[in-house]
This record gives structure tokens, C-alpha cells and sequence, in this order.
């Protein structure tokens, strides 16, 4: 079976080949009950990796086109029907860093550090369906019923109450229910700018917002990081140069780098945006998941100014799969945000707001987050240790005291890419540094999520990291001269 | 207590009034442990009505601002702590009918027909219950993380085959899980349009696909429809003249009116979509509540362009609650709509996924439309025979054969507002014709929806309705003069 796949192209081979294959099985060229080559076979003739063909094969499979029987092979559908292959519409590639390693993450026996992920053998489970039992018997219809737009009173209180651990302190009107910090982040971005509007973000920061501003046409402009946060004093001439509509930053437990924004940082912060008068939008999101020393206190408690917006979730803390996030924000733009809500999704499900508000008043999160921390705690150990342990002496890499990620510098001349491949073909996955950056980066990095891995996978991980490391390394070590980059470490 | 009213401002007064007593909390004008004048007091020395002062004593409670003791009192409660007011940002009032319209509905005591809104004494409650246990039981963790952006496979491919009974033959890879229409629309906006672009809509449509629009700012021109739905031959005009992003339309129990497209109308407009390029989309939202006769087909069924987007969701005929509805597109769409999706929330809940897919699997919904339907009909006619016998003997309406609407035209110079504030003052609540256009309507109207309320209630409610109009009727006879009006009657 040969399929022309595109290499130059943005769009991933296991798609093109699974695209490939869809339409011959839409033609009739290929019918029901067709056997497929197997993996090796088709892999070989393509001269492409075997992960490759199983993505492709995976996606088929997934979408219900063929289906695989353990020791027989993988075969066309039967039950699939013939569609009408339509026209319209321009391929987009969708900035597929995301998806991919969501799909990476979930392949059979891909060993992944990529997704900063909690732990879902942490999830407490059990407590879940206890707790939306409780809701549908006491509630009923009500929890499965229109709510508002803003939120489920009971949860913005529980909210409000949780969030005053933090320092910060503010009525249930001063809070909306979002899904997720994304939807959070694609508010606030809808609500305080027009497309073509610069957005200053960290560099690097989380690849979500920089997916949330493209999205809506906006421009990112990155303001350098090092060991102690977001570098003011760069801020302040891109703040002239560039007029953002806000500031994008993740002052605790920063992902990827995993650093926190120190105290005298954070006071020049602050003093900034009130003097320039621009919005500061801090993502909260890492900051309960602390193993050592104090969290810096959220920008917010000390904002006098009124510009910082509060961005967090429980899906680091608890469970992703809720899909609740809030944000506190003053009660103007906090009904700027529920119109903005209401015209997005009209409302988050009340079952899950008040399953949440349950959680968070019987004080489940905070036994969680005693019981789960320990863990992450050993897990960061036993990472950083087996890097110390596997990885050329000469690579320099982040320590954090909170936070999923390790940010580790790469060794001048080893791509993100070529190391990313070369992994998965081991089996294992991360994250290539370069999906958190807006703007070009002259080095290159690895994130390295501990939190979702058991502490023996870990340590493999870091060994076969470590192998291949030496091994590009020394390959490439004549071939690059040194550059110098503006980028500090973090 | 004497508050200053702002009458001529868009912001309601409930909210203007919640908002100074907000205001005087805070600063310590009113401290802690205040007893608060009675509705009727407030409502005698401010001139407004006991509704108004109600609902901002039910917004501040919702808040915790004030505890109410049921024969004592309202109170300013003791456990609020002051928090900063913060002077950030411009305030904005949003479209705030929905708002009103749920708040409305929700208001002891009320009588609403605002909402076209499943009875919620028919949600599938323990169904869900068990349900829900069953997917927690088997997923495991699974269906608490996060999820793809398309929607669970499981999820598209239970949809793949419902929407196979309504003649739509797709495979799953053709179908995106959405929270709701709202997001369905919401997305394909964003992925069709550019701030200031056009977007045809009917004359009247579903007041949430405005607010979708205006959020998103684009502009709605409207296309007027009468009872063979929308008037293809305006379109086409309109097409050549404002050059439309797409066209969105409800070709099956049109909300707000309750009618169909006819088969002619509706070759003509697949027609005209075809050779004109134009994207349409058709919110199928309403179509499996049917009380007799034939439902039309899918626009998307009889397709041959591409041009058709099919959007619906589960929210009317099953459970709002759970914010699963679906656009079925074709692929480079769909994965256009993905990216988007991801920029804007990540995922829909898994939880909610899986659940909505055994309902499908299982033909749980299938089971309880059967079971409901014939009690919407009888809800439909008890509402219908109460209007003849208590509506003035002018008005004309729509009598829907499907739906949840029925679409009144009021008498020459009765204003909609005017007759809503009347019948709210009666603990009736209906949806103010107005808020259903884009653009002025000559004639005034109002929605009724019969779904949600028991027979007897709707038959009080058409007596309460009666009365007034009679009242209002008689009082304007003299006052205005006829005009012509280019809307025909739907």
C-alpha cells in the first residue's frame, strides 16, 4: 500500500496517512473487511517510524474506520457506511502541540513526562461519586437544570472562602465559574482586546495561552524570564514600544520553568502596572501544589490598583475532568465576563459546580492536597536525582519548590525535535521547549512533567533522556558554534 | 434609605439598587446587623415596584451581602468582611435578557412562560443517577481527566447514529462536541468571521444567537421570515448586498415563531447557499419535539455543496444541564472547530460525555421523548384553547407543531415592555418580543413557551395574559395610529 506523505508538510504524517487511508476507504478502493499491512510492514515500505503507523492506524480506529483484533490484524470497518467527501472550508492545521502530546500521554506503553498533568490515580475518585450522589439527591432536578452565566452562588462562595487561604479576600460577586483557566484566559482576552492587539506573555510560557491568543487574532510578545521571575525592567520599555491591552504571567510555580517571582520583582510588578495602568492577568494556577518554603503571596492581595485579574482552577489541585476554573477579578469586569460567558457557552454544568462547592466545603481539597503533595514531592526527588545521575554534567536545569515541570536547558547544537523523535521511539515522551515560546528562542529546552509518573517510571525516563543526550550530544558537538543568547536561564 | 435611580440607564433598577446597598455595605454606612427597610417599604418610598426591591434583596442574599429571617427581616449580614471597591474598568450592562429572563424564572412564586426550557420535572433524573454511577464504575479515572478536544469518541460515535434516524449520514470524525448551541455558534464564528463582518439571521431568531454575534462583533442583518420560514427571496438579495460570513437559520420549529420551512423554501435556499458560496448554518435544535405531522428533513441531509453546518444539542429535548450539544460539519471544519474549541475551553467535561453517550446508546432518550411528547402536546393545547377563549378576539398566533413556542402579535400600540412589567407585577413572566430582532420591529410580540409550566398553570396564565391585553387594548385604542409593516405575521 503506498501512501505520498507530505514531510515538509505542518500537518503531522500519522495524520496524512490516516487521511490517506479514510479516503480510499470513502472511494471503495479500499472495502469492508479489507486486512491493513501490519505496523512493521507498512512502516518499513514508507520509510517511516512504527509509532507513526500505529498513530494513523490509532485515529481509524478511534474514528470507528477500521478496527483491530488482537493476533489478526487490523481490518476496514464493516459497519462503516459511505460519506460524501465535501469541499469546503481551508485546512487548517490546528497548533498541534497540545493535542499531540495528549495523544502521546494516552498511546499503550508511551512512558510520558509531557502533560503537566496531576496524577489520575491520585483523582479522588471514590469521593467524586459520593459527592455527586449527595448533589442529585439534594438538589435534583436543580443540579441539571440552566444556571447562570457567573456561576453557582454556593461554588463562588466556596471559592471565596478558598481563596481568602491565599490572602486574597473578596466577595462571591468579585468571582466567575470558567472552564478551566483557559476559558478563564479566552474571556478575559475577548473582554480587554481586539484582534491584531499585542498581549505580553512570558518567555516561555504556558503554550495554552499563547493557543488562547492566536486563536483570537491576537499578537504575543514575549518578556524575558530568569531565576526570579518576569525581568521588570525589560517590561517596562515593551509596555512603551508595544501599548499591550495586558500582561500575561505565572508569578508562583511558573510553567514551564517552575520559578517563582521574588519579592522585590513583585513589588516593582505591581508599581508598574498601577503607574502604566495596564491590566495584569496572574495565573494562579500551580501555586497549592507546594513542597518546600513558603508560596509567595498572589499578586492580587496587593494590588491597589484594581488591574490585576486572578486566574485559577482545580484541575492541577484536584481533577482536570471538572473543567472548573474561576476567575476574581472587580465586579465591573466580572459582569463584563459573564456577558462575555454567557455568549461563549451560557453556562458551565451545575452538577459540577456544586459536586465542587461539596468538595471544597467539607474541606476534601485540602486533605488531598496534604495527602497528594508528599508525592509529587518524591517524585520531583526522584527525577532530579536521576538527571543528576544520567544526564551530561554540562546541562543546566531548574529546581523547583512547587509546580509539575523541570525546565532543562539543552546542550548547544541537540534540537528539541531531533531528541523528541529519538524519545519516542523509546517510549518516551516529553515536552520540546519550543511550543512554550512566542517568539524564537535561541537554545533549546525539554519540559519534564514528574507529577504524573510513578517514581520508578521516572528514573527510566531520565535514563534513556540521559542515553540519548550523550549520544546527540556528541554528535553534534563539532558541528555548532556557540552563540550567545539573551535568554538567562531559569 | 433613600437610593438615587438612574431610570433612562440600561442597567436595570433591581441591579442599580443592589448595587448602592452593596456600595454602603462596604463603606460601613450600613454596618453589619442592620435591619433593612421591608420590600413594600422600599418599594412605596422609591416608586418602584415590590418586584424590583426583591430582586435586589434576592441578588444581594445570593451574595451574601444580607440574611433574610422569615418573619423578622432583612439584615445586613454579620459575617461579611469589607473588601476593597475597586475603580478598574469601564462598566459595561450586558445583553441582559437572558439574565433576566432565568432570574425572572426563578423568582418564587412566578409564573413564567419566558423560558423555552425542557419541564424539569421530566429530566431523566435517576436515570442520570445511575448513569453516571455506571461510567465512574467502568471509566475509572478516565472520565475525570482531561479529554480531546472533539468530543469522546464514544460520545461521536453515539451522535453518528441518532442523528442517522434524522436522515444524516456521518462518521464521528465529522461530528464536535460543544457545550451546547451556544458554543456550537460561538465557534463557528470565530472560525468563519472577523470582527465587523455580516451575518444574516432571521426576522425574528433566538435572542442567544445575538448576543453570540454581538460579542464576537459582528453585525446581524436580518432576513425576515413569514409561515414558510425564511424568505428566500429576500435573501438572495441580501446575500449581493452585505456580501454575509454565513447565514444561520432554524428551518424546524423556528424559535421564537414555532414554524417550519416548507419544501419549497427549502430547495430554494440549498440552492442559493450553493451558488453563492455562502456558509449556512442550521440549528436543528428544536426538531425531535414534534406533536404531529412529518418533521422536515435536515437542511445538511440534502447538501452537495459543503455548505451546510448542522448544529444542535441535547439541552431541549433531554437535560440542559449536562452542556453537551454538537456541530456536524464537514472534517477541515471539524478540525478547524477543534483548534478553536481548544482556545477556548480545552474540553467538555469526559464525565458528562461518557453519561450522555450510554443515555444515547442505551436509547434512553429516544425512550423519554416518547414519554414526553404527548405531554407537550397537551401543555401546547391547553395553552392555545386558553388564548382563544381569554386573548382579545385580533391577535393572531402561531399554533407550532413542534417546539416549545408560541409567537404572539400584540395589538397595534400595546408596547411588549409595558405589558411584561404588568404581568410581572401579576407573577407572570413571558419573553418581550423585542429581544428575539437584531433590528427594530415595526410590530410589538411576545414568545410564550409551554414546556415548562403544568396545563392548569399555562391555562392561568393565558387568563392573567387576557386581562391585560383587554386592559392595554382598550387604553390605546385612540392613542396610535396605524402604519404598515413590511414584517409579515409568522
Amino acid at each position: 500500500m503506498y501512501i505520498d506523505l507530505d514531510r515538509n508538510s505542518s500537518q503531522p504524517l500519522y495524520i496524512q496517512m490516516a487521511q490517506n487511508i479514510r479516503r480510499r476507504i470513502r472511494s471503495g478502493a479500499l472495502p469492508p473487511g479489507t486486512r491493513l499491512p501490519t505496523v512493521r510492514e507498512l512502516a518499513q515500505q514508507l520509510g517511516v517510524t512504527r509509532l507513526t503507523v500505529h498513530n494513523a492506524y490509532s485515529d481509524l480506529q478511534a474514528d470507528g474506520w477500521v478496527e483491530a483484533t488482537v493476533g489478526r490484524g487490523t481490518f476496514v470497518s464493516t459497519r462503516q457506511e459511505a460519506a460524501p467527501i465535501p469541499e469546503y472550508g481551508r485546512e487548517v492545521s490546528p497548533r498541534s502541540a497540545i493535542n499531540d502530546m495528549m495523544r502521546m500521554a494516552q498511546l499503550p506503553g508511551m512512558r510520558s513526562v509531557a502533560m503537566a498533568d496531576a496524577a489520575s490515580e491520585f483523582y479522588p475518585l471514590r469521593e467524586f461519586n459520593r459527592v455527586v450522589d449527595e448533589v442529585l439527591a439534594t438538589s435534583g432536578v436543580r443540579a441539571l437544570a440552566y444556571t447562570t452565566s457567573q456561576g453557582e452562588p454556593t461554588l463562588r462562595n466556596a471559592i471565596a472562602d478558598w481563596v481568602r487561604e491565599r490572602g486574597v479576600r473578596v466577595g462571591p460577586d468579585e468571582i466567575i465559574v470558567t472552564s478551566g483557566v483557559t476559558q478563564g484566559l479566552a474571556l478575559i482576552a475577548q473582554i480587554l482586546t481586539q484582534p491584531g492587539d499585542v498581549v505580553l506573555v512570558e518567555h516561555p510560557t504556558y503554550l495554552g495561552t499563547l493557543n488562547v491568543l492566536e486563536n483570537q487574532g491576537l499578537r504575543s510578545i514575549s518578556v524575558p524570564v530568569d531565576d526570579e521571575g518576569i525581568m521588570v525592567e525589560v517590561l517596562e520599555s515593551l509596555i512603551f514600544s508595544h501599548r499591550p491591552r495586558f500582561i500575561y504571567t505565572i508569578p508562583v510555580f511558573h510553567n514551564p520553568t517552575g520559578v517563582c517571582l521574588s519579592a522585590q520583582r513583585r513589588a516593582a510588578l505591581l508599581e508598574l502596572v498601577e503607574r502604566h495602568r495596564v491590566p495584569l492577568v496572574e495565573d494562579d494556577i500551580y501555586s497549592q501544589l507546594v513542597y518546600e518554603g513558603s508560596i509567595p503571596p498572589a499578586l492580587i492581595v496587593d494590588d491597589c490598583s484594581g488591574m490585576v485579574l486572578h486566574v485559577s482552577s482545580f484541575s492541577k489541585s484536584l481533577l482536570p475532568g471538572m473543567r472548573i476554573g474561576y476567575v476574581v477579578a472587580p465586579p465591573p469586569l466580572i459582569s463584563r465576563l459573564s456577558a462575555a460567558k454567557q455568549a461563549n457557552d451560557l453556562c458551565s454544568p451545575a452538577l459540577n459546580q456544586q459536586a465542587m462547592a461539596l468538595f471544597l466545603q467539607r474541606g476534601v481539597l485540602a486533605q488531598h492536597l496534604r495527602r497528594t503533595l508528599p508525592r509529587y514531592r518524591e517524585r520531583r526527588d526522584v527525577l532530579l536525582d536521576a538527571m543528576a545521575q544520567y544526564f551530561p554534567a554540562t546541562l543546566r536545569w531548574t529546581t523547583p519548590s512547587g509546580g509539575f515541570s523541570v525546565w532543562v536547558e539543552l546542550p548547544l547544537g541537540v534540537s528539541a525535535t531531533d531528541l523528541y523523535l529519538a524519545a519516542i521511539e523509546r517510549r518516551v515522551a516529553f515536552a520540546p521547549g519550543d511550543v512554550f515560546f512566542a517568539m524564537p528562542s535561541a537554545r533549546s529546552y525539554m519540559r519534564l512533567a514528574f507529577s504524573a509518573q510513578p517514581p520508578e517510571t521516572l528514573s527510566e525516563i531520565a535514563q534513556v533522556l540521559g542515553e540519548l543526550l550523550h549520544i546527540q550530544t556528541h554528535r553534534r558537538k563539532v558541528a555548532m558554534p556557540e552563540t550567545t543568547d539573551w535568554v538567562p536561564l531559569v
